[in-house]
């Protein structure tokens, strides 16, 4: 790459960070707790937010759902009566802090709420870009198998918190679980693992309580 | 995003596709057939793409590996006969024909030969990237449910041929049928579509022999 092309790639960084910092610590102030939930498509980011937020009662939720293009999932939480709202990135492979800090002032949030932003579907770029959260929540799912870490190490390294979901297709796709967990561990010593089948509901209240105790403190 | 950002960035896709036309004519020439295999993380490219060449006997065969990191498919192709090598990106999203042309120069390929050039896992970024292909096929998981045709366009208009793999999961996962092929057709009316397990070898012979024949003419 040329050096005028790498000096733009990094001040794209750093912009995105200072943003990034200005609206967390915003979001902290008003005792607003951010989640940026990150993964690969169709691994289950929406069932997951949708299981975790019908278990927080005691503090309003938002999510933000972030898509290259439609608004299937916003329209989906907003017939529930969750109040949503959609950024579209018209082709970008990733939200940044700008487009949250645009999306904000259009639609402010509450104060002392939880709010989900479910990245745009993709294991590699939104692991790069801070958009202001406390914590990256990563959702894998077991259908694409068991070597993940080996192959996209950042958004793992990254994760606070990863959920392998659809844990019940394992057995359909030969999942190897000391292989997975060898993986993430040597990218991960710190995150909470948690298994689950969102759409069952099987492990979410495990989950939801964890998020609901961390987002407390 | 500055303007000198958004000339720089037209000047690395004019600088890629112009490198991808010269590996593509080189190609041509030598009468090498060159598969571009996208899709997101864990939809089975590698188990389609070892389905395939498992049934090509009359044109040598090479696989290139794209990956962030590791070379777990490079090995296991490597470990079958076949002749496979690896790019890795380290971090970048998507291969780009300068990573092709590098690797190409390191690993020459034979005449007559069809490739298949796995990309970097992620139904977003390799789709705006011309490597010197003749066509792109994309592998879908069913696990993945039914709504990515809508979600990420771009990866599904630019397919010369798209594999619905693991079709057997379909049931676990609520797949609907109209909804996803409602939303293929919107954007591409011309690929070929396949559903396959590609694991167990169900709908690989058909597929196969498509390519095959597309790669021969």
């Amino acid at each position: 790459m040329a050096s005028e092309t790498v000096s733009i790639i990094k001040s794209i960084y750093a912009d995105n960070n200072s943003i990034a910092a200005k609206i967390n610590a915003s979001f902290t102030a008003r005792k607003i707790f951010a989640v940026n939930v990150l993964g690969a498509p169709g691994t289950g980011k929406t069932s997951v937010i949708a299981g975790v937020i019908a278990r927080i009662k005691d503090r309003p939720v938002t999510v933000i759902e972030g898509d290259i293009e439609s608004d299937i999932d916003t329209k989906l939480f907003a017939s529930r009566g969750v109040d949503a709202f959609q950024i579209n990135t018209h082709g970008g492979c990733h939200l940044d802090a700008k487009m949250m800090d645009k999306a904000l002032a259009a639609h402010p949030l509450r104060d002392n709420s939880v709010v989900f932003i479910e990245n745009v579907g993709n294991l590699v770029c939104p692991a790069e870009y801070e958009i202001g959260e406390h914590m990256k929540l990563l959702v894998v799912s077991a259908a694409e198998g068991s070597d993940k870490p080996y192959k996209y190490p950042l958004a793992f390294q990254k994760a606070g918190i990863i959920v392998l979901n659809k844990a019940d297709l394992k057995v359909h796709v030969d999942f190897n679980d000391k292989f997975f967990y060898d993986g993430v561990k040597a990218h991960n010593t710190t995150a909470k693992i948690f298994e689950v089948n969102a759409k069952k509901g099987d492990g979410i209240d495990a989950l939801a309580q964890w998020l609901i105790n961390v987002a407390a403190h």
